[in-house]
Formats: structure tokens, sequence, C-alpha cells
């Protein structure tokens, strides 16, 4: 069913430092930062040959991941993003294995323009996974 | 300087379970366990179109991420590993702008059969880096 590896997503403190440490320190080609207000986030865009990494910094006291900063004020990995063909067919096989997914179930269109779905990470060994409609 | 992400490690607390979820509820490409003696874990690979996942699991006492299981009982993400050309250079290149190499310096030989170094994760938004070379 998940096909590629679409993002990481690593939450950060400091977007421009992280930002800096990826393109001077690592030497990787890292985009301008993109606020998306309905996602309560500021993003970087790194993209490396195969994939890409994105630093997600909150924007906004809703913020989906402020708890995580809270959490972990040093940042750190957030999520991991799988395509699948079929968004919807992907949540009903799931739904029927027993993983939850979060909130009512409908997709939402994440920063990519394309729907998405976040599954819990206690059913996936503690990793939050999203699905992406490729 | 960094290249394709070759892998995300992600720790689990079970093996069999992990590798069936990934397997059958999220259809994925996934190997047979290995065990690696001189890295202190037990990996399964999964390969995607694009990537690998490796879900790690301690093996022996003084495992290496016996320690973050401690802190993350359901697992997590543990690192990710990019890819160099050159992975001396990419030391010296890391060392010279500040970043920390774990352990001497001296790279390692991977699971993969290849160098590799790790890079404190308090260099890098709180992500534990491993560089390994193609």
């Amino acid at each position: 069913m998940i096909g590629r590896l679409n993002h990481v997503a690593i939450a950060v403190p400091d977007l421009d430092a992280a930002a800096d440490q990826y393109r001077d320190t690592l030497g990787a080609d890292v985009g301008p930062p993109q606020a998306e207000p309905d996602h309560g986030v500021t993003v970087v865009f790194i993209t490396l040959p195969n994939t890409k990494v994105e630093l997600l910094h909150p924007l906004g006291e809703n913020s989906p991941i402020n708890a995580f900063l809270e959490k972990n004020p040093a940042g750190g990995i957030h999520h991991m993003c799988y395509e699948v063909d079929d968004i919807i067919a992907a949540r009903d096989k799931l739904k029927a294995s027993g993983a939850r997914v979060l909130g009512d179930g409908t997709p939402k269109i994440g920063a990519h323009g394309k729907p998405v779905l976040f599954l819990h990470p206690k059913d996936f060994t503690g990793t939050l996974v999203e699905l992406e409609q490729a």
C-alpha cells in the first residue's frame, strides 16, 4: 500500500538556525520559509535527491506542534509521510485493520495541496505517520 | 554535501509486531530480521521505492538503543542517515564548522558494510544524524 517516502518532518525551535545548519553545515538544497496558516506551521523544504525533509516551526498559538516542542525543546523528528495511490482506500483498509486515523477520518489538504491523513503514533511504534495521496 | 536519504531508523520494542504492521497493515516490502552483533541491534529493512526504513531492536545488554527505548517505551524514530561521497571530507568540514562527531571521529563500518559516522543530536535540532559513505 505505502509507496515513496514523501518527506520526514522535523520540528525545530529556531527555523532560521535550522535552515542555516542544513544549508551551510550539511550543504543541502534549502528553500525559503513558507507560512502555512491553515496548518499552523511555517515550513522550510529541504530537497534531497530522493525525498524531502521539512523543517516545521509553529505559526500561531494553536499550532499542532506547540505541544511537541514543549516536550522536545531542542526539536526532533515529528513525523514521516508515505505516499499512497488512493487515500480513501488506504484509510478504509487501515481502519478495518484496527489502526486509528486522527481527526474525523476525512482527508485534509496538506502543505503540498494534496489530501493527507495522520495515523495514531501508538499504533505505529511511536511514529506519527502521515499518508499523502500522490 | 549530503546526498540521498539512505534510511530512517525506528527503534521498536517488539520487532516481529512492528515488521507485521509494516508488512500487513501498511503493505510495505519488509525483509527478514538480521542480527548485527557488532552494532548491538537486530535490524529489519523495509524497502520503499525511493529509500529504506530500518526497524531497530536491541541485541545484547550493551545495545546503543537500550537507553532510547527506556525513554521511549513504545518506540520512536531514532535517526536519519544521509549519504555522502567522502566521509572523511564530510567529517572534517563538519568538525571545522563546530558540529560534534560522536565517538573518536573514526568512521565505523555500518549495517550496509560502508563507513558511517554519527553527529551529535544537539547540533542538529534534536535529530541524531548518521552519515554513510555511498
